[in-house]
């Protein structure tokens, strides 16, 4: 932690706002304002860069920005489908932006392991009580996947991310399970498929499916507190494993 | 929530691998590898262009993007001052995001209030046992000078921010006090600011003020549960004002 951390700023000063910047806000307050909102086309090149007032290269340049943070997306093609529009669903930057700032050393992987586990345990909590039937069959169709799938690492941990995710969505709130998606990716990658040993692999697996059955139950009881204790036993076994 | 969440896919399937992603993998791999880290300079755009095999004007794209994503910083000048550097600090890229997903409708007000209380919480319980003697002191600095600015809700909205960055920095975990701000500015940007009577200011700011007090305390007694207590109470007070 820096000096200027302690103080409380929590992000580094920039300098003057940078041309994707200006255009961002722009946006985003045509978006407040109602004008503009998801799934929405943008109008032509033209039409914007002499609203926005800026160069038309500036803009193809905020927009190429705009589209890598997957607040626009860019399909190619005239006509109906085609162009350029708000884009209605949520990308992968965040996950992304995890990881590499995890790699960068700006978070550690304790604390991405702390504040993942923390959001998965609040997310079984609350879709305990807010799981529809439908999403408790899926789940129990991932366990019998899983089952299937233990001997075959690769194949298992695809599974298991989709698992802890839709037990995330079950809870009803997108935010909490697209960022502990995003952590879970962080640590996935460089951690679980580096540090666990192959020859430990299918017990450790096993294990997992138990609690995973034990979550599952839990669910279907709408139990929240034992959902929740089913996480924390997890996460501290996998901790256990990972150490 | 649309089907393909329900099958617990959390992000939509993109298309081809975009430039940037491409570069953005190579230069995530040569950090892993311990080749390139933090606060390190890039190679010439020459070397660069060559190790990633994309062209030059490609590569200005994509590291315009990563300028964008705060991976990279530009300086200009020449000498040791100067030039691209990976990034050696946080940038407010995931607190934007955040913004804009909650403007585009991809999380509801009510997740992220959802969210951020539990990363408040959470953060509030840690901080009672690893807050530092000046980390005690500089959140008594920041009450005061609150106490000072109770009628100006603009300063007094100021230094709340940094108040509560302060107490989820001293948790130890940056990465819950930068999500915990992300959604703080998202909230405040486009909620408290307009929703807040003027008329009601002073009041919910005395209230607001004691709960600070209270929470502080705790964090004096490093009493976590009292702390984990206090910041409930003073949420739900918040929440019931913004509705």
């Amino acid at each position: 932690m820096t000096d200027s951390a302690n103080e409380g700023e929590l992000f580094a000063p920039v300098g003057k706002q940078r041309l994707f910047e200006s255009v961002l806000d722009q946006l985003e307050q045509l978006i407040y304002d109602g004008k503009l909102q998801a799934g929405d086309r943008l109008p032509s090149e033209r039409a914007l860069s002499e609203s926005l007032q800026v160069s038309r290269p500036s803009l193809r340049e905020a927009l190429r920005v705009l589209d890598a943070l997957d607040i626009i997306t860019v399909r190619t093609g005239i006509g109906a489908s085609g162009g350029t529009r708000i884009s209605d669903h949520l990308g992968p930057t965040i996950s992304r932006l995890m990881r590499l700032y995890m790699a960068l050393g700006h978070f550690d992987l304790e604390d991405v392991l702390h504040t993942r586990h923390l959001l998965e345990e609040e997310a079984a909590r609350v879709a305990a009580t807010e799981r529809t039937d439908e999403q408790l069959a899926r789940l129990e169709a991932l366990l019998d996947q899983m089952d299937a799938a233990v001997s075959d690492s690769d194949t298992y941990l695809a599974l298991d991310g989709k698992f802890h995710v839709a037990v995330a969505l079950a809870s009803g709130n997108p935010l909490l399970a697209h960022l502990m998606g995003s952590m879970r990716d962080a640590v996935t990658e460089h951690l679980v498929k580096r540090e666990l040993a192959p020859a430990t692999w299918p017990k450790l697996a096993s294990s997992a499916q138990k609690s995973h059955r034990a979550l599952v139950k839990a669910l279907r009881d709408r139990d929240a507190d034992a959902a929740a204790e089913q996480v924390r036993r997890h996460t501290a076994f996998y901790d256990e494993a990972a150490s």
